[in-house]
């Protein structure tokens, strides 16, 4: 959606409203941080971001990526700065290439600062001189295609002190198809709101959207002030300079300056304030909450959908996906980024037959082997990566092999019950309660417009034990109401769904529109993410050395047991799942499972792993004389070796 | 479907199934009752129906027409009867591409009877020989596209009594790519039985229905037996012989005899049972209720979709439709029958996006002057016609100009309301009342899928005068959660709907499903409808002289008055649309309008129509010798002359 299009909006709704600018960070962990960062931040409810342009090589291809990551994965309205500096045409045709591909449509053209090694900015050879060549030439290549925004210098700029000619410049930028300008940082409101006058009185009537620079230190906020040569508010300088050594005092009565500043600038009528985050969250965040921009119970972010939708290019349409990938949104935007639908209304024949390959889109265990040992520890029995699980039940851990976030606020209600089946060897990976009707604004169900209805059936995906499926098959089939699939390893199916179609199992009726069925269950996908689970696991079982404890018991998990979806069809029963597992509990969980590998009748030696577990309950993982076979540990299931 | 299919199903489920024969009638008003008979016939739920062969020109097109009405109109899967008599080639394909096209799939291949001028069978020249022949062509020619039935002679057919050679003859006919038996009527289970047996033993396997000829009258039942030479048990001679005078005790006892012979077959394990209608409704459904096998509140029909979902070629899979036609079912089929494709799952781009022009599909008001005026009286004022909308709403009338069927039970809940808005001047086209998740089986609302949930928005399309439709517009527009589409004739649209999309307000949530949506509001199919409305409306006046009161008084509503449709969004509110009109009442219904035409500021010749309407109201139709303005009769508003 074009930035302009949003502004028009926020002024007919007469409401603030804001958004964050990144730079691309110099280091691959600076990266992730920084998406973790955008993550959270998403929730704070921007508009939408801006991604700086990072002049040079590696750089520029870093907002590239960035601008795509933003766009598909979190699902946040990106505008891409593109500069003049170092930027031949080819390298302009290249950058506007992935942004075109990346689904965003937003550019702000700028000129840009000199290369470090020069004084004085000069055009490269065969580029741009000024930013209105290179916005007329955006225009005239991609038509109305990008919504195209252009710098505004409130109080001069670097090279050009003269205030009237910088907005005939201004003007021409406009004239050669800005649609939206955003202002240099600046602390002196009086002086940007006559800046906004003159630049009426010129004729130019786009959106004008100021640049916010919240005060993280004292020593940044002075930096910044002379380096931009804004005039400062000697009641800044009052205010901040007695305190300046203590950095808490300067963010909060900072805070309150920059808070002051915008609430001036919202009662003139400026509705839409751009924050300089400096890749940071809190300083903007004080800032957005002092102004109660901040989402709460009351007044919750608005969401499209339950899942975060993509605005990855062909995609903004799509509203429906498999539960499966809840809890790994990257994963399955990899695995589907090559589709040429996106299934839009109903998982139907729009779909496309394929999902990514594993090993094509990089979609295994995050981090490193030490880290994720640090996390879950050294399991050496099935009691061992239960507790694993409870913690994460309990909100303890935010993460498990399946799931990049921590459990949900959602699953409050059905807590306890997962506490419990994950205590008796159940091993919950995905789940949803059943909802019978939720209003769209429900603060943890709610989704969609308003004055409408949600609603789940109630989902489980477990895994079990290879001395229980039989069992919990049989009382599933018993019942009417509940669905399921099963599947091992090996990939052997089973299932009582009716026919091949999808199970929708969250969906929307709204005042005025289609029902919306954004989540379902479905054999293809399922299948799918049956392959993805257990690579995940064995990712896992490979942090652990290869003779093991912990690689052997996660290994026979993954080698053994069953992932089993089931969903509970009656939407109206709050409980309908967790019945189904009264009175089973795996039996001899706290039993080590020892790596005893049986070579032509002889026990192979087990080395010495007792370093490797000290933390897990004080097991340590030795034989104790006898020769196990492997079906000991799992009462009497087979295992091929 | 193939009717093999549909016998395994219910072989699989050890249920008795049943299917009607038809012939194409002799008379066009006897084909139109038939169809209407037909209609009421397809809710005892019969699995399929055969139409026999017309040999002839005039009646062979009957033929195709009855299949392509059957299978799109009124949804019923149909066999098509062909026979090799007087069929050279050309013919034959012709009838099988008719069928093709009409979504036909199942067609029963006969020898046939000789011409009625011949008394032996002989061959067309070009044509075939033997019923195998044909089978074998039809094979050859589509694949599997038809299930081809054939017929069986248990008793010797009229031309070869032994009935070894005939069994034979249908192995034949088997091998040649038959995939299931009709067999002649018959009334000795035992002949049957036996000779099943014998079918069986010569490696027979397909399955084999028995025909079955209802008892109407005890000439008809003598002479049948006598033609078809089968065998008559003395039982039943001796039960039918001393009341044989009797018609109605005839079907009476008649009734007993073939539903206990029916009992005996199902017994037996032959569970689908053919109806030779004769195209009588009576007899067949008093074997039916005496075996139980028509639906009750206890085991309604199973609905697939609220509406008859339609058979026709490529339409299988519709499951969406506009609500406006839901009394109009066959004038929506033929105004869409050239869409390439059919909404389904969703209300989109899957949809061609024109309705069939009025005049190429006649789907004007159907009768005559004469039985229209018969039905709905000669109306001279708003009042009179409030009364027709009144005895509509109440069931004493069994069709509108809009409308033709009777008002559904489903309106039980708000006919009330529906009868008070009619009587005071606000003229309900269609409605029906909201449902916040019934089970699917419900009786009145139910349908789709066992164990599911089926929900609707209040609905009320209504005709509102222009004295208020001002005042109910604002009223709607202070309420969110409503929203409407109103137009005039001239088709100025007013709506309050959130963007263009459609507004699903019938929707199902089945065990293992996706979300079905089968009936939207939407605008363009608005449209098409509104332009249907006020034809109908015109085709209403047209019945009646030109200058005539009743003409003008319809033309007039036609002409001023506004159809608004209205969607209460919020489906757990009982009764939110009747309250917009509180308080509201057309003025001066019972004013007559009159026919005065201002021509030149003279009043013209109203001509004496007192003669036309003396049952309504004993109002007669003159001046009371003032000169009106044509706006008199509608409170102020202007009318265009």
């Amino acid at each position: 959606m074009h930035i302009s299009q949003k502004l028009e909006q926020s002024r007919r709704e007469n409401r603030a409203t804001f958004s964050f600018e990144f730079f691309p960070p110099k280091t691959a962990q600076g990266v992730q941080n920084l998406y973790d960062r955008m993550d959270r931040m998403h929730d704070f409810g921007p508009s939408f971001i801006d991604i700086t342009w990072g002049a040079g090589g590696r750089l520029s291809h870093l907002t590239c990526e960035m601008v795509k990551v933003a766009q598909s994965v979190y699902g946040l309205e990106t505008c891409m700065h593109l500069t003049c500096t170092d930027m031949g045409k080819p390298k302009i045709d290249a950058a506007l290439k992935e942004a075109y591909k990346s689904g965003c449509t937003n550019i702000l053209a700028l000129r840009g600062d000199p290369p470090r090694e020069k004084e004085k900015w000069e055009a490269t050879a065969g580029g741009f001189r000024y930013a209105k060549d290179l916005v007329k030439y955006i225009r005239d290549t991609y038509g109305n295609h990008f919504d195209i925004g252009v710098a505004g210098y409130s109080e001069g700029c670097e090279d050009q002190e003269d205030s009237d000619l910088l907005i005939d410049h201004l003007k021409e930028k406009v004239d050669a198809g800005a649609t939206f300008i955003v202002t240099q940082m600046f602390y002196d409101v009086d002086i940007f709101l006559n800046w906004v006058d003159k630049v009426r009185a010129k004729g130019i009537t786009i959106p004008i959207i100021p640049g916010i620079m919240p005060i993280h230190t004292y020593a940044a906020f002075m930096r910044r002030a002379t380096w931009t040569k804004c005039h400062v508010p000697p009641a800044w300088i009052e205010a901040l300079e007695p305190i300046k050594n203590d950095d808490v005092e300067v963010r909060e009565v900072g805070k309150g300056l920059v808070a002051e500043m915008c609430r001036r600038l919202i009662n003139a009528g400026i509705l839409h304030l751009h924050f300089y985050t400096m890749n940071l969250a809190q300083a903007t965040r004080m800032v957005l909450e002092e102004l109660g921009l901040t989402p709460d119970m009351e007044t919750p972010l608005e969401k499209p959908l339950p899942w975060r939708p993509s605005l990855a290019l062909g995609r903004r349409e799509e509203n429906v996906r498999p539960i499966f990938w809840r809890n790994r949104n990257r994963s399955y935007i990899a695995r589907t980024q090559d589709w040429d639908e996106f299934p839009n209304g109903r998982w139907g024949d729009a779909r496309s037959p394929a999902f990514g390959e594993l090993d094509a889109y990089g979609v295994g265990l995050k981090g490193t082997n030490e880290q994720n040992i640090k996390l879950w520890g050294k399991p050496v029995s099935i009691k061992d990566i239960a507790d694993v699980f409870v913690r994460y039940m309990n909100g303890k851990l935010n993460s498990l092999p399946w799931s990049e976030s921590p459990i949900s606020k959602e699953a409050d209600t059905i807590q306890e019950d997962l506490v419990d089946l994950n205590r008796r060897g159940f091993f919950t990976i995905n789940s949803q309660p059943a909802v019978d009707g939720a209003k769209s604004s429900h603060p943890v169900h709610g989704w969609g417009p308003r004055n409408g209805y949600v609603y789940q059936k109630a989902y489980l995906e477990v895994l079990i034990s290879p001395e229980y499926i039989a069992e919990v098959i049989t009382r599933i089939e018993r019942d009417p109401d509940i669905t399921y699939y099963a599947v091992n390893k090996a990939g052997d199916l089973k299932t009582n769904a009716p026919g091949d179609g999808p199970n929708a199992v969250t969906w929307g009726v709204f005042p005025g529109k289609e029902i919306v069925q954004p989540t379902i269950v479905e054999t293809v996908s399922f299948l799918a993410w049956k392959d993805e689970f257990y690579r995940l696991g064995q990712d896992w079982a490979n942090c652990y050395p290869s003779s093991s404890p912990s690689r052997y018991v996660i290994e026979d998990l993954i080698d053994t047991w069953y992932l089993v979806n089931i969903v509970h069809n009656d939407f109206r029963v709050p409980h309908g799942i967790f019945p189904l597992f009264n009175g089973l509990q795996v039996e001899d969980m706290e039993k080590p499972l020892h790596t005893v590998g049986i070579v032509n009748g002889n026990e192979a030696s087990n080395g010495d792993h007792s370093a490797e577990n000290p933390a897990v309950n004080g097991a340590a993982a030795h034989t104790n004389g006898t020769v196990h076979t492997i079906t000991d540990g799992v009462n009497g299931v087979e295992l091929k070796n």
